[in-house]
């Protein structure tokens, strides 16, 4: 694992990431018993079961009249059935009539089917002859426009399986079936150091030497956005036992740890140390064929992954996105979801020569412009280090690993931010 | 507007849109100064400006050593450059001494040149010869390895504008620049009101003839998921007084107001009415070739934008989408975000026939599976009003207007949820 200046050789992404995940599963936050406004975007612990039928009753679909079919049978425009109107029922209460053979009920959307109607005409399919008469000019089958009782829904079925994310729809439907509560998992609590003698916060004075911290503030919002609770543990001196302390205390209160600023081959870099000592396995990979993020460092401590960042920001950014990001959702005990990486995803055409090394993945950060109905990605151009590449691109195309670089043209997938 | 049945003409989902959008700009909300740790995904308000140069120092961009870039021209592996190492340079402070010519410092990633250096030649480009000198294998050229005082952004230069929304990276930067507040647009306040007198909220018993409070649960989820925040206003009876009381009280407190369950033309229906009694301009559609989604109404009053939205929760969850996302997106501040539909969409076979009516925008919910690396849209078959079909759904396939269906194996454009 090391060349010969005894640094650690370079893994690819796809072995980081297999190496990552031969260790799962991953320690889980606890389940919780959540309300139905606080749990959307949270995961299902346990699968859930209607406790009754929905709809509970007959329902109309559509505004018409409520029919026995077979009254309805042969109508047409030129040869309308004659029904006459025996009242109408009322919204949110059982109807208090039953429908007689060659009747009609008037019923909104929603309505209650009275006894003896097996359809509904819809209002556009009839024309009024008089006040308590309708013309029925196409004929109905049993059934239409009327959800049955229980066939959204019967009882007892599983509507939503354990480690399905609650989206909006999903909390409108447990509304719909009365569960006013659910067990979810906890969102996963991430605990943030940076390190660094040279890092201040940012409502601190700058000296001459010393930066603010910003990867910080930008994983909080990564964690958060992917649907985890951040913890920060504030800027820590690069001193082993210093970050030793921290990183047993983060290990005890969160589910996985994030390190940032140590983990370039320098002299104070003890992350690497500091993780092979905290327990076993200890550091899974040190060095990425990855480009901005070449210095990561992969670990996991009993079953708690740990990370240690570099310091570049586009490399903190680009390293959550493609390992912590996933990590995380397995560990929020959200199934794998393959349609995620492709929503993210679009092709466009590269507008610039770029060189790359072959033999590392590198990500570059463009804008999206529209040519003549085609995207194109135009690369920003600035040293990895900067933040106005950041802030100013809209995503990252990707140099495949083999390639020596892309040619102004070429295709190119584009990860969006 | 009106056809010979005394119902509104449905304008197109286009149509509808633009209708919308001539009445822009809609009311915004208030300005506020939020701190870093709560302004991600908010819009920035008023441009923000660099208070500083960053970095406000030179840096080394690598671990190595600091050195007069003219010391190592012409050095090579076969006739290295030998340079005595004079010190190394602290981390976060200073540094005391200056380079002199043919000497070099040890530097770490982020530390400061020190005078005299101009440059940094990379660890792995070096020999240790000794404790005291090193071997230097590759000449550098002036400025190489380093980021140079206010070469990533200048004092005054404008790093984030008017209408951007923060994103984690943003919010990193902010922090870098010692920026620990920002002018931003609160989250627009969204009404939602249920109409509807078979309505019951989710914990209450049901009786026959009630249904639970789905719709309100949802949009909620929806606005919130879209920065904004929901103020749900209950329950209301299908009576014009009751609903115009709460509409009223909706303008007064909102930047949006959402009425569900009252838009089908039926005779409780008076959602139209009240919302073309609160003020001018009222109604501006009743009803968009759009399935399911049909009986949309949209309206303002004042700048204030108000939606009638149908009972169905699909079609509820598709205008929310189609029409009530984007002027939330407005109303919020942001810049008209043109990748942010991309994003969302993908293409895929349909896998069966569909039939649809030419004249109106269809979309069906779909599952997305996998066919030997191709993605295929399979259509979830039921009733429009079913929640199972939302639940299950991970999509929507798209027909559009002019077609009378799909056949198997067509390609459909996919509108992820």
């Amino acid at each position: 694992m090391r060349d010969m200046l005894g640094r650690e050789e370079l893994v690819t992404v796809a072995e980081a990431l297999a190496i990552l995940f031969q260790h799962a599963p991953f320690r889980r936050p606890a389940e919780i018993l959540v309300g139905l406004d606080d749990c959307c975007g949270m995961v299902v612990s346990r699968d859930i079961e209607a406790p009754e039928d929905l709809p509970g009753f007959s329902r109309s679909t559509v505004d018409g009249f409520a029919v026995r079919s077979s009254d309805t049978f042969g109508a047409s425009e030129s040869l309308p059935a004659y029904l006459p109107v025996a009242g109408e029922i009322p919204m949110g209460k059982k109807p208090s009539v039953s429908l007689r053979k060659g009747e009609c009920v008037r019923i909104a959307t929603g309505g209650m089917l009275p006894d003896g109607a097996d359809a509904v005409v819809m209002f556009e399919h009839t024309q009024l002859l008089d006040e308590k008469t309708i013309e029925v000019m196409r004929p109905v089958s049993p059934g239409e426009n009327v959800i049955q009782a229980g066939e959204d829904v019967r009882k007892g079925e599983c509507v939503l399986r354990c480690g399905h994310r609650l989206r909006p729809q999903d909390v409108g439907a447990l509304a719909g079936l009365g569960i006013t509560s659910v067990w979810a998992y906890d969102r996963p609590k991430v605990s943030i150091i940076s390190t660094g003698d040279e890092i201040v916060s940012p409502g601190a004075p700058v000296q001459p030497g010393q930066v603010r911290d910003i990867n910080s503030f930008t994983l909080s919002g990564l964690v958060s956005h992917a649907g985890g609770t951040a913890l920060k543990k504030g800027i820590i001196e690069d001193r082993y036992e210093a970050i030793r302390d921290v990183v047993e205390e983060s290990l005890r209160g969160s589910e996985m740890v994030l390190i940032t600023g140590g983990s370039s081959v320098g002299t104070k870099d003890v992350t690497a140390k500091v993780i092979n000592e905290a327990g076993e396995p200890g550091v899974l990979f040190h060095g990425v064929a990855l480009k901005p993020g070449k210095p990561l460092i992969g670990g996991v401590v009993g079953t708690t992954p740990l990370f240690g960042l570099p310091g570049h920001p586009a490399a903190v950014h680009l390293c959550f996105e493609i390992f912590i990001r996933p990590v995380l959702a397995m560990q929020s005990g959200a199934e794998e979801q393959r349609l995620e990486k492709r929503r993210r995803m679009i092709s466009a055409r590269i507008a610039r020569n770029v060189s790359s090394s072959p033999g590392r993945e590198e990500h570059i950060g463009v804008i999206i412009e529209e040519r003549e109905g085609e995207l194109w990605a135009v690369p920003l151009l600035g040293k990895s280090g900067l933040i106005t590449t950041l802030t100013r691109a809209v995503g990252t195309a990707v140099i495949p690993m083999m390639k020596s670089g892309v040619r102004e043209g070429d295709p190119v997938d584009v990860r969006l931010f």
